[in-house]
């Protein structure tokens, strides 16, 4: 189906030219689509570090049992993501599959088959031949063919996306200053079969893998495991972040320790840049006409605060007051009283924006439909709660549920 | 808003006339509805035992908590529903409304106002004035109005529900015949800011209160607590079970004891009415136009089966699916891989009716995509999964998600 931009698409992109250590290269499998690329190559120098989070998924996808099997070595030479079938319960057949394609690929770059990392997206159920993957690497590698940009990246990996989502940071290591790149796909389905997350962060600085994953691990908590379209968790959803460590040649130390002083600037950048492309994810929500931010405050601890920040954000009939524009306060109220957290009706404040809509378990003395209605039609709404229980704070991005959703999810006849 | 009836109304409805020891009386307040019935009372003789299981919301309504406090005692003289405002998040001045129609109830029936229980249904957090209520009283009582039907009843309590639900069962304890009458609501919502469920059971058997709350506990486990339409929990549901005890006087020996054989046969009618009636909630979800069945088996205990047989039927994608007849059984996957129970994909098995489309972690090799695309047509759905990890198994009942359930919930400014 031809689905229109998002209302949230950003009007311009950031400039991300190359980035010291990584050679990108896109092809086009003709699977699937015809006119597009569908297979990305990133290559990069031995001795690069690598990080990930996976899907929580009892079910995951081929590609992520790999990822998931061979991060402990921590180094990685090559990632390929193709974006036509996500080789998920594909059994046997797609673990000889993601095996067929690290090896090709480790015999192109040099190393080893675990230093080459996968994800796929597409198609759940169905078998996906390595063939026509590896039947693009002689190009891509031999022939030098890894001139594509990071756009082309971002695109390559499109699903239902319709922008690319990419993101950018500069920060100090030492006075050495070192680049972050982020590139990221989802919640788009370009067939119903389809659901999945990707996210791939690259920088030049000089990081031991171990204290790669402690950022990254510590980050995902407030990014993309803080967002939700539809509380539908893929089978294959990866996150990884990879450090070439090419910067070492312009003197950049060497981080082996998380707790060192000098990668405190690079933490706070990289929360911010996950932090971005999370809620970028969240703007290309499938049929998303309103971007929502959901804070609770008071809860009892921070995970409790996340769990009755998700039951918001993931409540149909919240989603769909959003959708229609209603103040609807007493949706929050259900919400927060479903989470099954600590909560006391009679301590409850609620906001939206800067309206106070209730408050010591009633509505607010001041409460005004005219006011609060209004505050509506912003495209972007923030929903706030303080329990009034405790120190625990969260705050979730998602977006409304609306007659976009059921097309893009229903309207057909396989 | 106008809304058309449920493809799965019922054309006709059981013969349910007088119910020995109770009187129905039905009234309209005016307040929100002008020409419509709004008020349920239902009066019930010394003695009558009461049983309830009330929403597990964190911020419940007045009447919630008003009917677990009294619950104890275990007796009941009347019960007394409005279906205008939910008396939800109301403070004060709702635990204030409840008593004081607690209060002229029991002036009236003679009797104890905690003896007198309490249901509505309506908008959250707009506090109920109980004058209108009370008012209606006079009328009901002094002058013997409660001569309303069973189906009057069940057509009071409605608010956006397509069809009134009512069920009936007869059986014999020790030889007596006894009757068992039940009506509810839901899942309906005359405005957006509505959410409930509420449901009535009443016998004329002679049952100690200890006894009748064991029976419901148990029996509303495999009905009222395996629905879903939205995984919306409202802060009203309410399901209460009534004994007049007026069988005594045909013979029927009391009933004190949860191990009575003599209650075999009734336990299992109830139980029966009590799914038949959740199935109806079901087949009037907002905007359904399919039913489904969902069952799992094979899992590590029923306590899991049930939550992952919850997490396919709460899955907006599978929901999505069912409407667009769609036999996306890759979603279901998705649904069990997300539920958090343990499940391993090479030993999952998917039925959607009598085709298994997938066996042993990949699509099954006798696959027809004709055959479960025919099958997604039906109106009614079954959908199976083993999970070959034991010997839990449950079965939930759900609709689909359709552009219907976005027009009742957001197509509208408030």
């Amino acid at each position: 189906m031809e689905l229109k931009p998002s209302p949230f698409a950003p009007t311009d992109y950031p400039d991300m030219d190359a980035l010291d250590g990584f050679r990108l290269g896109v092809a086009g499998t003709g699977v699937k689509y015809k006119a597009r690329n569908d297979v990305l190559v990133v290559s990069m120098p031995e001795g690069a570090s690598v990080a990930g989070v996976f899907t929580k998924s009892k079910c995951p996808s081929a590609p992520v049992d790999w990822c998931k099997g061979h991060l402990a070595q921590g180094r990685a030479r090559a990632l390929i993501v193709n974006a036509s079938n996500a080789n998920a319960f594909t059994g046997a057949a797609g673990v000889q599959t993601v095996t067929t394609v690290a090896q090709a690929a480790a015999d192109k770059v040099g190393g080893k088959p675990e230093e080459v990392f996968l994800a796929s997206t597409g198609v759940i159920g169905e078998p996906l031949d390595p063939a026509p993957i590896v039947n693009c690497f002689g190009a891509l590698f031999d022939e030098g063919k890894q001139d594509a940009s990071w756009m082309d990246a971002a695109r390559t990996i499109m699903t239902t996306d319709t922008f690319p989502k990419m993101a950018t940071a500069s920060v100090d290591i030492d006075r050495v200053e070192v680049s972050i790149y982020g590139i990221a796909k989802g919640s788009g389905m370009i067939a119903p079969d389809m659901a999945t997350m990707l996210g791939f962060v690259f920088t030049d600085a000089v990081i031991a893998p171990d204290v790669l994953q402690a950022l990254l691990s510590k980050h995902v908590e407030t990014s993309f495991n803080a967002i939700t379209v539809d509380s539908d968790t893929s089978t294959s959803d990866t996150l990884m972040l990879f450090a070439s460590g090419a910067a070492a040649k312009r003197g950049c130390p060497a981080i082996e320790d998380a707790d060192d002083n000098r990668l405190v600037a690079f933490s706070a950048a990289l929360s911010a840049l996950l932090e971005d492309l999370a809620k970028m994810v969240v703007r290309d929500g499938e049929g998303a006409s309103k971007f929502l931010e959901i804070t609770v405050t008071g809860a009892q601890s921070d995970g409790a605060a996340k769990r009755v920040a998700l039951s918001i954000a993931n409540s149909p009939l919240v989603k769909t007051a959003a959708a229609g524009e209603d103040a609807n306060w007493g949706r929050v109220v259900m919400a927060v009283g479903k989470a099954g957290e600590m909560a006391d009706r009679d301590k409850l404040t609620i906001w939206f924006g800067p309206h106070r809509l209730a408050s010591n378990g009633v509505r607010d003395p001041n409460y005004s439909e005219e006011a609060a209605s209004g505050y509506m039609k912003q495209d972007e709404l923030e929903i706030r709660v303080d329990l009034d229980m405790g120190e625990g704070q969260a705050t979730v991005w998602t977006c409304d549920l609306t007659h976009g959703y059921i097309s893009i999810n229903g309207d057909y006849r396989s």
